[in-house]
C-alpha cells in the first residue's frame, strides 16, 4: 500500500477501505507518513467528503492507535456524556452528580478548556483543593464506591487524534464533520462507555453555528457510534447566547451548584433535564419521558444530586467549606458593571463574543499551556428577550488584572443587539437525534 | 496576511489575489511556508481549480522567485519552442536548426529526460563531445554568430517551480491542469523568449491521456502568455503510438538527422513543419501557410537546414565525423529483433510502454541523476496501419546490459495491439490553439 495512492484515491472523490484508512491513521501515528502527504489526504478528504463506512473505520483506526479505557470493573451500565463545547457550559458539573445519585455510575473524564469554551476540568479546580489527576485505580473505586469521579482524560488514549488536530489546526482542515466526528467518538470510545450522550451545541458560541451542520455533526456521531455499537443518542441545543447566566470558572462552578439545589437558570435546567433523559433511557432506567424528569427533578428537590456533588467534592479533596460559602467563588479583586448603552428588549447576546471577554478578562487560554484565572469571568443579568433600560447592568465582570478592562469591554459591547420590539425566548433543545 | 486564510479561501473554491498568490508562493521559495500547509493548498487548487487570472498570476509568481534570462542582445523575435513531452520526440533536434537556417534565431533552453520521455540535452550528448554547458555569454554569442544554441536550462530560473514539483510528486497534485501550465508557461517566461509554440502531446505517451484534456492544458497555456504578453500557439499533437520510429538517445538524434536531410519519417516531419509553421507567423515571417512550408521544405531540400545543424554541432564542439557515418549513433553491444507474435494490421502501440521499454534498455532514469546509456534503444520497424506477418520483425532492440532483455521483451510485447482488418493510420496534428 502506498501513501501516494490513497491520497490520489481520496483526491478524485473514491471511498477509503478499512485497511486503508488503518495504514494511513497508524503510520501518521507513528511518524512514518510525513505532515505534507497528511495534509494533502486531509485537504481532500475535507473537500470530497467521508462516508459513514469510512467515518467510523476512521474513528476505530484513531482509537486504535492508543490505550482503551477498561471499565469493566465498574457495575451497570455505564454512560458518557460529551458536549462540542460552547460557552457558560457548566453542564456535566451539574449532570454527573445527579445523574449519579439516581444510581447509575459517571466515570467521567474531561477536558480543559481552550479558547473561548470552557472545560469541566478547570472549572471543578476553581473548588480549592479539587483534585482531578486520579490514577485509573482511584478512578474506578471512586465509581465504585460513590458513584461518581471525574478525572482529567488520558495523554495515552488516541494519540492520533492530538496529532491529527495540531496539522487540521495549521492546513484549514478542522472544520470538516467526518473529521470532527470522528475525532470526538474516537476518545469516547477509548473512554470505555457503554452508551454516549451527545450535547451538540449550535450558534454563535459553538462550533457548528447553523442548525444543519449541527444536526449533520449529531447525525454523523450517532451513525458512528451505532455502527462501532455503542448506544448513542445526540441532543442539539442552543448555543447561541452563553448557557444559563454565568461564565467563569468560579462562577460557572456557583451556578452549577445553585441547579443542583433547584435554584439554577431556566436553561441550563433544561438542559440538564433533556440530557438526564437520555442518560436514563440509555442506561435502561425509563424510557419513559415524564418518568425520567419526575425522577431527576426529585432528586434534586430531596437534595439527593446535591449531596452527591458534596460525595464527590469531598472524594476528590475539594474544599467543602465552599458549598456553604458560595462567595468563595466570587473572589476577583475588581467587579465592573457593565452597563447597557440602550433601552429596549435584547435580541442577541454573541456567545463567541462573549467568551472572548471572558477570555480577555483571564478566564481562558488562548494556546495550550496558557495559565488561567480561576476567579474572572462575567455575570450576565439580562438574557436575550429581557427588556432592558438605559444605564441598567447588563452584566458584572469579575476579573483581577486592570489592565485588560478597556478591551474587555469593547468585546463585550459588540455582543449584544437590541430591539424595540419584544424578542421572543430562545428555546433551548433544538432536536435530538436517535 | 495569513497562509491559513490563504488555505481556507482555496479549500472553499474563491480565487486568490495576485498578493496572495506572491505571498504564497514567494514564502514557500524562501522556505517560510511549511510544505504541510503548501500541500493542503495544492490539494485545494488541485481539487477547486484555479481561473484563468489565478493561473497567470501563479504563473508570474513563479518566475519572480528566481533569474529571469535576458536575450535582449539577440537581434530579431526570439521563438520558443517547448514540448509536454512523449516517446521518440526528437522533434527540437530537427526544428532548431531548420528554423535558424530560415534566419530566425534559436536560442533555445532544453531539459533532460526522465521516467518515459526523454529530453533533448541527453539526446544531443549522443554526439560525442558536444557540450551542453555554455556560460550565458557563449549562449548569446553563439545565435548572434550563427543563429542557434542549445544548452541547459539554467537552475536558477524558477527555483519554485522545482520546489512546488517535488511536493506535487508526493501528495498527488501532480496532474492539474492550471499547476502543469503554470510550471511550463513560467519555465518559458523566464527563458527571455518573444514568443511561445507549444507542442501538447496527447496520447498513451503522453501525460495528457486524452484529447479533452490536452485541448484544455493548451487553452491554458496559450491564455497565460496572452496575458503575459507573450504571442503564443500551442499544437496539439499525436503521442498514442511513438513519434517516429527511433527511441533512445543516439538513435533518435539519427533519425533526426534523417529527418533533416529529408528523409524522415512522415509524422515526425509532418510535425516539424507545422511547429515551423506557427513559429515562421510567431516571428513575423509569414502567416500564409502554404508559403511557410514551402520556405521550411526548402530549407531542407537545399540542405540549408542541414548545413546549419553542422554550424550548431561544431559550436559546441561536437564531433563532425558522425554526421559522414551516422553508425556511430548505434553502436549498442546488442541487437535483437522482436518478433511479431501474430499476423495482421497493427492496430496500436502504447507509446507509454515503448517508453518504459527504452527506460528498462538503458536509455532513460527512474529518477533524476541516473546514468544513461546513450546507445540503448528501440528502432521500430513497423508503424501503426502496417500490415505485418507472423515471425516478422516489428522492432529492433539496442542494450549493452543482457540481463534487462527479458524484461524489455515482456514490456514491449504488451504495448501492442493487432486487428484482423486494416486499420486507418493516426494523424500527427490533431489541432491548434491561439
Amino acid at each position: 500500500m502506498r501513501v501516494y495512492d490513497l491520497i490520489a484515491k481520496k483526491r478524485d472523490g473514491f471511498p477509503l477501505s478499512k485497511e486503508e484508512i488503518d495504514f494511513l491513521i497508524e503510520g501518521y501515528t507513528k511518524n512514518e507518513i510525513d505532515d505534507y502527504q497528511m495534509a494533502a489526504w486531509l485537504m481532500a478528504a475535507f473537500i470530497r467528503g467521508l462516508n459513514e463506512e469510512e467515518t467510523s473505520n476512521l474513528t476505530m483506526s484513531m482509537v486504535k492507535t492508543g490505550k482503551t479505557i477498561d471499565l469493566s470493573s465498574i457495575k451497570g451500565v455505564k454512560v458518557d456524556k460529551h458536549s462540542t463545547g460552547g460557552v457558560g457550559d457548566k453542564t456535566t458539573i451539574v449532570l454527573a452528580p445527579l445523574i449519579a445519585s439516581i444510581g447509575i455510575p459517571v466515570a467521567k473524564m474531561s477536558g480543559r478548556g481552550l479558547g473561548h469554551t470552557g472545560g469541566t476540568l478547570d472549572k471543578l479546580e476553581a473548588i480549592p483543593g479539587f483534585d482531578v489527576n486520579l490514577t485509573s485505580q482511584e478512578f474506578i473505586e471512586n465509581v465504585n464506591t460513590i458513584g461518581i469521579a471525574i478525572m482529567g482524560q488520558s495523554d495515552e488514549i488516541v494519540p492520533a487524534d492530538k496529532k491529527l488536530y495540531s496539522l487540521r489546526d495549521v492546513t484549514a482542515t478542522v472544520n470538516s464533520i467526518p473529521l470532527i466526528a470522528s475525532s470526538i467518538m474516537s476518545k469516547k470510545i477509548a473512554s470505555g462507555a457503554d452508551c454516549i450522550v451527545l450535547d451538540v451545541k449550535v450558534g454563535s458560541g459553538a462550533f457548528m453555528k447553523n442548525y444543519d451542520d449541527a444536526l449533520k455533526l449529531a447525525q454523523t456521531m450517532v451513525q458512528i457510534g451505532n455502527m462501532l455499537n455503542r448506544k448513542t443518542i445526540a441532543v442539539i441545543s442552543n448555543m447561541d447566547q452563553p448557557l444559563g447566566y454565568t461564565i467563569g470558572n468560579s462562577l460557572e462552578v456557583k451556578e452549577a451548584i445553585e441547579t443542583l439545589q433547584g435554584n439554577g437558570p431556566k436553561d441550563l435546567t433544561e438542559l440538564c433535564l433533556e440530557l438526564g433523559i437520555q442518560i436514563l433511557s440509555l442506561a435502561g432506567v425509563t424510557s419513559d419521558r415524564n418518568k425520567a424528569r419526575t425522577i431527576l427533578v426529585d432528586s434534586i428537590n430531596s437534595g439527593k444530586a446535591f449531596s452527591k456533588f458534596r460525595q464527590l467534592i469531598y472524594a476528590q479533596k475539594g474544599d467543602l467549606n465552599v458549598l456553604n460559602n458560595l462567595d468563595m467563588l466570587s473572589q476577583a479583586a475588581i467587579r465592573k458593571e457593565f452597563i447597557s448603552p440602550s433601552e429596549g428588549y435584547i435580541k442577541s447576546i454573541n456567545a463567541e463574543l462573549v467568551g472572548k471577554t471572558s477570555l480577555i478578562l483571564g478566564a481562558g487560554r488562548q494556546k495550550k499551556g496558557d495559565k488561567i484565572d480561576l476567579f474572572a469571568g462575567i455575570e450576565l443579568k439580562k438574557k436575550v428577550g429581557d427588556k432592558v433600560l438605559k444605564g441598567e447592568s447588563l452584566a458584572t465582570l469579575y476579573f483581577n488584572n486592570p489592565l485588560v478592562e478597556q478591551e474587555a469591554i469593547l468585546t463585550l459591547g459588540a455582543a449584544y443587539q437590541f430591539s424595540d420590539l419584544p424578542v421572543q425566548e430562545q428555546p433551548i433543545i433544538l432536536g435530538t437525534v436517535k
